[in-house]
């Protein structure tokens, strides 16, 4: 395979006139007949297969050639749903991409074993959680990740709504809970760290990263719907920065959440996120706040460790609404190669205590 | 008003009960009781309407704190739809934003009187074009932009497919439009501007952007879609670059064209738009290639035009498949604060006659 293969599932009539529209409209947008045939031939997306369910249900598998996207992952995206996006009852449902353009990308720095290695957890799942709410000072935040690093999260990271708000500024925020979570490491001989947010404007990112990293944050926040999947490869990608980071699916949910549109959760949330080189992708899990279905749930956790090149395997972080009740069940479902993510259900009753107790359940596995 | 008021349409039951989840999960993530009584008076949400239209259609007004955005358009949209994304059933149907909020944004430099004074237009719709297919070399693009220029076209953009593809890369290309369409208006006198693309990798933006200013480009092209509504921001309110800036709608289907989820054509393709600075925001017409209806489309051009703090209003570029002999009925249906944007039918036939043809066409107005 030399080419990027992508299915596209089509509501409706007549497959094969949409498939001939998205072939050109995805690379050359332009009247086929008349553009020169070597154009037509090299350039323009090849319709591969077409198969129908019924009268209405199809699946159009359109391949491209790999120079349309020039090696870079904006270009890459743009291709593959840039224009189609538009498009009423077309959804991206499959993906292969060429080894040619899988190698120009880094993909994740660590992986499933760089984290392991990292959290000295050689086998278990790794303990996650979030910082709230919104509105609390940087101290009592921090006061709050210590409580955290103590009682041995691996990860600790912003919630993702905390951004530039005058409760909690970014600076103050990350330099006092960088500070109180290495405080608590130096106490427990632990590998805690601190995961802050860069959902911040688009020319203070790189540098926010840089700046997370001199003040002791061990790991890094993306959210790729709103700044970009390409701001996420750039801080994973960044060898002076060389922190794990964690992609979240804020504003992604309008990728996913329609059922005849959209792109498939395990495309979106697993090989998007891979591809831009998280290490960690969050997502919903079943059961919580959202409505993401079992099987939603594992297409992200097979995306996110299949063969893809030889880009690493990241790690699964489903949460949104987790309890420590469902721990067994987590793990039963996505395995041990997981990041386990409770965030408000630790303040029910004690915060140390419930801590404490999540810790010790992910460490018996 | 002095709180961010967002309605949003509901399909389902128990609006209450959604609206008490969402004024929650895009703020706090914390379990409400648990949560300091000033947290909860002044950092979440407050449902301020529901109305139901009957069983399972509701309309539900939140309003928030503008702090909770921090004054950066990212956690702007964070608040708005980050989590809420992943919600089956909801839409954001309207938007209304505080004076004290709006204060914080540039929002587009030239808008429609400063296009109109760049352009020497001062009532008629501006014309304008793209540069296709994707595959030509960097000369023969320059030579099409050329023709375009002399015959007078106000504006040539790169086709939103063009980025660093081996065929024509991003410095070649836009070294060399630029000189032709610079020539071109060193011929006629003109002021025809060309827009190359911006959808390069995100570190490569905004150096990207003064590049094509040195090298003679007069507008540039952002896809807010795939580098983020905060590329755009940062691209239009750099004073050193002081271009006009074109938004371009790929990726952006996947916020709009889902009947029951996502964003109302209207936000988000003019106000969003609009709010990050573009001047102009282009979108696919009733009628061409793609499905938007008459009415989403004057929603765009709406929310383009009305009150919105002191932001510039802009124009709107209906396009998609436009062809010469729908110029009447488009200038019929947006008025003359439009940028008629006409690509692949220019072709058909002789480029230049055509081209200038379509020039006569709209300077008649």
């Amino acid at each position: 395979m030399d080419r990027i293969y992508v299915t596209y599932a089509f509501v409706g009539e007549n497959p094969a006139a949409i498939a001939d529209v998205i072939r050109v409209e995805q690379t050359i947008e332009f009247p086929y007949e008349l553009a020169p045939s070597w154009i037509q031939e090299e350039v323009v997306g090849k319709i591969e297969e077409i198969s129908s369910q019924d009268k209405t249900n199809h699946l159009i598998t359109i391949s491209y050639n790999p120079d349309v996207a020039g090696g870079e992952l904006n270009q890459l995206l743009n291709v593959l749903w840039g224009n189609v996006s538009l498009f009423p009852g077309v959804k991206m449902v499959d993906l292969k991409l060429p080894a040619q353009l899988l190698q120009r990308f880094v993909g994740p720095r660590f992986g499933i074993g760089g984290l392991r290695k990292l959290f000295n957890a050689p086998t278990r799942p790794l303990v996650a959680t979030a910082l709230k709410p919104m509105g609390s000072d940087a101290k009592t935040l921090a006061e709050v990740a210590r409580t955290l690093a103590l009682a041995g999260f691996d990860l600790i990271k912003d919630d993702h709504s905390l951004a530039n708000q005058p409760w909690a500024t970014w600076k103050d925020r990350v330099t006092l809970i960088s500070q109180a979570v290495n405080e608590a490491n130096a106490t427990t001989g632990g590998s805690s760290v601190y995961a802050p947010s860069l959902n911040l404007p688009f020319d203070q990112i790189s540098d926010a990263a840089h700046t997370a990293k001199e003040l002791g944050a061990g790991a890094l926040l993306v959210i790729p719907g709103i700044t970009g999947f390409d701001s996420l490869r750039k801080i994973a990608s960044d060898n002076s920065i060389a922190l794990p980071v964690l992609g979240h699916p804020a504003m992604l949910g309008s990728l996913v959440i329609s059922k005849d549109e959209g792109i498939s959760h395990g495309i979106a949330l697993g090989t998007f996120m891979r591809l831009a080189g998280a290490d960690i992708s969050i997502f919903p899990n079943i059961g919580g706040r959202f409505s993401f279905t079992s099987a939603q749930c594992l297409e992200i956790a097979d995306r996110s460790r299949a063969n893809l090149g030889k880009l690493n395997p990241i790690m699964v972080a489903p949460a949104g609404g987790m309890t420590l009740e469902r721990i067994p069940e987590m793990i039963e479902m996505y395995g041990k190669d997981a990041a386990l993510l409770i965030g408000g259900a630790l303040s029910r009753g004690h915060l140390a205590d419930n801590a404490a107790r999540m810790c010790e359940m992910v460490r018996a596995y």
